[in-house]
């Protein structure tokens, strides 16, 4: 019989569950509120009504299997949520054995990140591929790091925290305490950063000169940078040098078949794409040049789920 | 029947071949002139000869199961050695498969450092961990990344060159092409331009003023620090500050469990330790602060031939 999984993306504001099968195919997906600032037993006891009616409606003569997690700061060794900024659950959340509980079905957790390298293996551009990095640039910078086919983990279950290598030690503070991390240039935010450096700097006239901080988005920016804003694309321009110059680094580490970039930021294309391809090959030492792909992921954010779903397959495999 | 291994280590200018068991006992030790700017074919029959004494000699009776080679940018995909600097052997050089025509063993090929990784987990500081990183401080940075028990390899088998990881975009002209590589801060030759840098700003006295570069050692800086000299002392602080930065980084990729400093400017002890542990710690995301050991290897570079060993043992468990 086909197997399928139920697949859960906890956010810090949306919380999205689906039944997903192999293939990718998505059936009863609900969106609701995490109630990020509520007790966790709250977000259980919605998720549990939540899970029970998905399956009520669309689970009829279907076999779920697994249930796969994405969420913020997860550990796949202890399968809980490791102080969870912008959640008031508590400094260790056991969120895998909660969910193991209301679903009686084994489950796997890991970070957006390492959910989402996973989803691009199983659904996206890393199919065939077994050795690879995705960086989700959205308000931080997320990584999922592929060695073998498999996720790597690491020692405590916390590796690929790539948006906490150091880009300046006398750089931009960072939300994590240290100074000059990457996810604080190669992000929407640390695009946002890089515009208000500029317009402090350069003397250029630029529409991006009459929004606030708080107001501005990276579509704004894109869509400046697509008519010639001059700040705008310096900023794109700076944002793709940085970021190159790190994946550079991360290739001496781990010789990988490819970068995907994720997340808000990869929807500017090209104009992040260019600069940060020009930097990586720039920076990379000999034995890497020119034999790593660079792509922009194709998976809509309202897949959410599929890199949970994907996670849950891979565990089943695993597992078999 | 206990198992035997063939280990090779070929280096720049020396060559040691011994037998060596699973408890990494040797027998049988030779050492002689790798012939580096000679043929490859010369190197060939001279290593054939040595061979076949040594197995004349003390092979009567014992079970040798396979060879492990250690040598310089070795892939360990092709078993090729690739555009090997100081060698006139070619671009392409199939050492494995030469071996393993010599020999009528199955040869495993890898570079000089993820051949000390092995050996550390077989014989040395990394005995039952899973998750580290060697750091071989010569000439060169050279690195091998333990990930679950197994040697990162990369797709093209060429992972971990963490020498060439970036300090300083505007900094030190590496011998590969690039700018401001790491294995030109911390290595001996790292070392010793960072005196010369210090040498040029600072005003105090120090009796590396009386040396030339050529002349200079490693021990003679360590010498120097022992005796207070400032000279020496600030240069092994710098050396540190900047290793154990782009330690943290390599942290936030693999979240290892240890990293092993070998080499020539590990006998410096704690002049190097203190500093780079500082400067690691510092600089860690917090997920991994406090969780990482730094030691030094104890292995004495007499026993060269222990890596490639462990590399044979390892391979020959992966294929049994």
């Amino acid at each position: 019989m086909e197997k399928w999984v139920l697949a859960i993306d906890v956010g810090g504001t949306f919380t999205k569950v689906g039944l997903v099968n192999e293939e990718g195919q998505i059936i009863g997906e609900k969106v609701y509120d995490t109630g990020a600032k509520q007790p966790f037993d709250d977000f259980l006891s919605k998720l549990k009504d939540v899970i029970a009616e998905l399956l009520r409606t669309h689970g009829k003569g279907i076999d779920v299997a697994a249930v796969g997690v994405g969420a913020p700061n997860s550990n796949m060794h202890t399968g809980e949520m490791e102080d969870p900024p912008n959640f008031n659950w508590g400094s260790r959340v056991p969120l895998a054995k909660s969910i193991e509980v209301i679903c009686n079905l084994p489950t796997v957790i890991a970070n957006d990140a390492n959910a989402a390298a996973i989803g691009e293996m199983t659904y996206g551009l890393a199919r065939g591929m077994k050795n690879f990095v995705v960086l989700t640039l959205g308000t931080g910078l997320g990584s999922g790091i592929v060695i073998n086919g498999k996720l790597l983990t690491g020692e405590n279950g916390m590796a690929g925290e790539l948006g906490h290598v150091n880009v300046d030690p006398y750089g931009r503070k960072c939300n994590c305490g240290l100074t000059g991390c990457l996810e604080n240039y190669a992000s929407v935010t640390g695009l946002k950063r890089t515009v208000f450096e500029l317009i402090s700097e350069m003397r250029e006239e630029s529409s991006l000169k009459n929004i606030s901080f708080n107001d501005l988005t990276g579509v704004m920016i894109a869509e400046a940078a697509h008519s010639g804003d001059p700040i705008a694309l310096k900023a794109f321009e700076l944002t793709g040098k940085v970021l190159g110059t790190k994946m550079a680094d991360t290739a001496a580490h781990l010789d990988p078949e490819a970068f995907i970039l994720a997340g808000g930021l990869g929807k500017a294309g090209d104009l992040l794409l260019n600069p940060t391809i020009a930097s990586m090959e720039k920076n990379l030492f000999i034995a890497y040049k020119g034999k790593i792909q660079v792509k922009i992921s194709t998976a809509p954010s309202a897949h959410a789920i599929l890199g949970p779903a994907a996670l849950a397959f891979h565990y089943l495999l695993d597992h078999s």
